[in-house]
């Protein structure tokens, strides 16, 4: 106890804040200077092509960003947008001809997609050498089997982000909030994985707590954590009291909410960030903090997707 | 405290043993019976190949008695033995000739493998539908995704082993020691997946222990554990004072020892088992524990397999 009250007072000074959008910038900047160096030696300039099925404006303005920050790092890209009533069978059809395509290094097709049809049946469509996502079973076996594979884009975030940040995981304990296979489940294989395998796992010991977690528990292991890393979708879900002096919090949760103070909407993660930051050693901001080191591991990933593909031919 | 003390004196009682090999015999015998009505349908026997490759004692005792068993439950079988100097690419060869044979169900390859052999390709080579250790890419990532699929033989005993025990899972919480791609993180991903999907996840709040986890963490975690799986062949890892009164003891650790006192070989799990049984509410032996349970999961996935076979035809 009487440690804990000392930690806390040397940390009272407030966390560190991690600016994601830096981190990001600085690695869309390595990445753009890669490729330059890539096209100079005679190879294609990468392209990413952005499925967008139906006319959802969340969907509209992340695949917007998306595309403005491959052009900024010298990757073309181009989005092909389908009507909303598109089969299955004629969505798997336009995939298959981006598979076959050469000109085309990675496909992303922007979820959700309509109920009519399976994600899953999408996601795998998608060539595994283009599968810039990650999301396709065999990318996930891989990825499972600590074996080089494309890694979908937040979980390698957030991974990178610790890397960048200096956060020591080696045979510490960390918390995932959240199950999710597309978040939480890679996010915690990656953390748990041997640092000697293909995919330089991080050797934490990991929890994963999930919706089933009772409060109380949840609680419990945050508070023996000294990495939180949060992605349920339920604001104000971590709170001061959850966490030890000194952790690193790291928050992927994105829900737009009504500020009760302004009337206006705004971005929250799950973590309550003016209270967390009084007591965490390092802590992520909603948004700047996760959100923009996905679009810059999409762009890590098409170019590796393009080196890969190059090597090929 | 006082609830602990309490606890632990209502099991002084001692714990249950979980008699791996009456719950194998009894799937064993469920087996059997599914097998005669498929078969009297007019199906093929489910036939199940195993490829030996050296003559590693441990090996042939290992698939000799998978090959009793399976005789026992009405799977034919036969094992191929091969010469430790096989060349991968003919092994490659023998693997796909099975691959392709339509009368063989199950192709089991049984580790290790001699060292200038790649394991990995090995395991990818099997055809995925008859991949009855559920080794490959494929099966891996369909299992991490909670997709129906050809399960690791060791972890789904381990599963099945707590459903017939009646063991409480939902929303407890459990902790994996190991994190082996063949045991620990397949418990890990099925004792914490959502029991709504296909793999019928156990919703557990799941922390994963490894190498590099401290012994004062480690012990930490398991003292919170409803339920401990501990696989990691480290002969007394898991002591009584780790162990929360009336948590649930599953050893899928195996050594060879010599016992101190009678000088000849015995086989012990990771679990200090006598002194532990005193405070755990139920514990596995070793041997008779998650071994036997192997065994019976490798002929569920070879009948699994033959019947996913059978509707293709």
């Amino acid at each position: 106890m009487k440690v804990n009250i000392f930690l806390h007072e040397s940390f009272s000074s407030m966390a560190e804040i991690i600016d994601g959008k830096a981190v990001a910038a600085q690695i869309g900047e390595e990445i753009r200077r890669d490729i330059e160096e890539f096209v100079k030696k005679g190879n294609r300039t990468p392209h990413l092509t952005a499925i967008l099925v139906g006319e959802d404006p969340a969907s509209q303005i992340y695949v917007n960003n998306k595309m403005k920050t491959a052009t900024t790092v010298g990757i073309t890209s181009c989005t092909k947008s389908l009507p909303a009533d598109i089969s299955e069978k004629e969505l798997l059809d336009v995939i298959d001809e981006l598979n076959n395509d050469p000109n085309v290094d990675g496909i992303l097709v922007q979820l959700p997609v309509p109920e009519h049809i399976n994600e899953r049946n999408v996601c795998n469509a998608v060539a595994r050498e283009k599968d810039v996502d990650g999301f396709s079973v065999y990318n996930v076996g891989r990825m499972s089997l600590d074996m080089d594979s494309l890694i979908p884009a937040t979980p390698l975030g957030v991974i990178e982000l610790m890397k960048r940040s200096n956060i020591e995981t080696f045979g510490k304990n960390a918390v995932v909030v959240g199950r999710s296979k597309n978040v939480g489940m890679p996010i915690a294989m990656l953390m748990h994985a041997d640092g000697r395998n293909e995919t330089k796992g991080l050797d934490a010991t990991i929890t994963i707590c999930h919706r089933f977690t009772p409060p109380k528990e949840l609680a419990k292991y945050c508070s023996m954590a000294d990495i939180i890393i949060t992605a349920t979708g339920v604001p104000g879900l971590i709170t001061k009291e959850m966490v030890k002096p000194g952790a690193c919090v790291i928050d992927v949760g994105i829900t737009r909410i009504t500020d009760p103070n302004t009337g206006k909407a705004k971005l929250v993660g799950d973590v309550d960030f003016e209270e967390v930051r009084q007591v965490a050693g390092w802590i992520t901001p909603v948004p700047g903090g996760v959100g923009p080191m996905t679009v810059a591991m999409l762009m890590h990933n098409t170019f590796k997707a393009a080196k890969n593909l190059a090597k090929c031919e």
